[in-house]
């Protein structure tokens, strides 16, 4: 049986085992819950209608960590406790106010580390955060350490090596010791087969959704299953 | 004669005219100073050393806005009073951070919006948050606003081009009504020929510098002069 709680900031869903035999708890971690531009929107700061929108100008005298209405980009961590205790950390989608996020939740819930990732599709709000992924990898001097796994799709993996080519290329330069950039390495989900893939011990199915002017259904969902 | 003088927040260098036809002030507002990666280093926090990074550590205790070791992505704003005591908002550099920026900066120093954009170099601390800018341009339904000038070398418009495709296309697709996108006009600063331009009433000579394993000079430094 899985239970479910709700924590006292609002963000960290816990489903925690009641077996006998009780190995650790999981939990959903909403790093962010808001639209593409998120909440605040600057433009109602800036220049403020009148009256003022209430929802965006709340983050003028409200911390961030006590106002519900301040809202990043969609994205989700599930850490998940297996079955020998360990926890894997699983980020989906790494959107603009990705580092704005990590800064805010991950040292607030402990988080040390990103397992693996899932790109749900190929917009701002949900890769543009990549460049800083880096700062949630181990960290070694020559940067030799073991790639993060990365599942998407190969439409969103077109758009994501034209936005950010350093971090899909993976040959040093000629004279070029290390590359301080993040080691990711890239799996491609394939395409309309809703056929499931394993990342970090969690089974994903993903599902095909059509988002908005787009006619192919090229952004996913996921159902997801312990194996 | 020009008086320039520091103000308590730390961050804004107002320039004054003490002439006896006083028409307004401009000031220099720093919104990032830090590295790349900006500061804290978020590994710093989430995987910390023992002992902890002093630096990076005071984050976790000390508000951004009380904290000089808080530092975003370097970025530049010119708030410039003309001889008609008009302001004009010229910024240079769009990094990673730039929400960020916005959040914490223009709302302090009551900054309206920006009127032309200066880009140094391609890379993701300096154009990252170009998907951003709409935020700060004048809002109307149907987003037939003015277009914000920007300028910037052809190597950094190939580059940006690739990232942010629906930035720089100009016509709407079939069927399509409104391009809810930041509206930019392109222009490019002319390649190793310290050639000035004029971004919102100030002259601009572009000074070519290599830049870290660069061969070529294709990042630039500013000198600025009043027309």
């Amino acid at each position: 049986m899985e239970k479910v709680k709700f924590t006292n900031n609002g963000n960290c869903f816990e489903s925690e085992s009641e077996s006998k035999d009780k190995k650790g708890s999981s939990s959903l971690l909403f790093l962010g819950t808001g639209c593409s531009s998120a909440v605040p929107n600057v433009l109602c700061l800036i220049q403020p209608s009148n009256p003022p929108c209430e929802v965006c100008t709340q983050s003028l005298s409200i911390p961030p960590e006590k106002n519900p209405n301040y809202r990043c980009n969609t994205s989700l961590l599930i850490d998940y406790s297996n079955d020998d205790g360990e926890h894997k950390y699983i980020l989906i989608d790494v959107g603009k106010t990705f580092r704005e996020q990590v800064l805010r939740w991950f040292t607030r819930h402990s988080i040390p580390q990103v397992d693996s990732i899932i790109l749900t599709h190929e917009h701002a709000d949900a890769v543009l955060g990549l460049d800083d992924i880096r700062a949630v990898q181990p960290f070694s001097p020559t940067n030799d350490i073991e790639p993060t796994q990365i599942y998407l799709t190969q439409f969103a993996m077109d758009s994501v090596a034209e936005k950010f080519p350093y971090l899909v290329q993976k040959k040093l330069k000629e004279g070029q010791e290390v590359r301080r950039v993040a080691q990711l390495d890239w799996n491609i989900i394939k395409n309309d087969l809703e056929e499931p893939f394993v990342s970090s011990g969690l089974q994903f199915v993903p599902l095909p959704v059509t988002f908005s002017e787009s006619i192919l259904p090229r952004c996913y969902e996921f159902t997801i299953f312990p194996i």
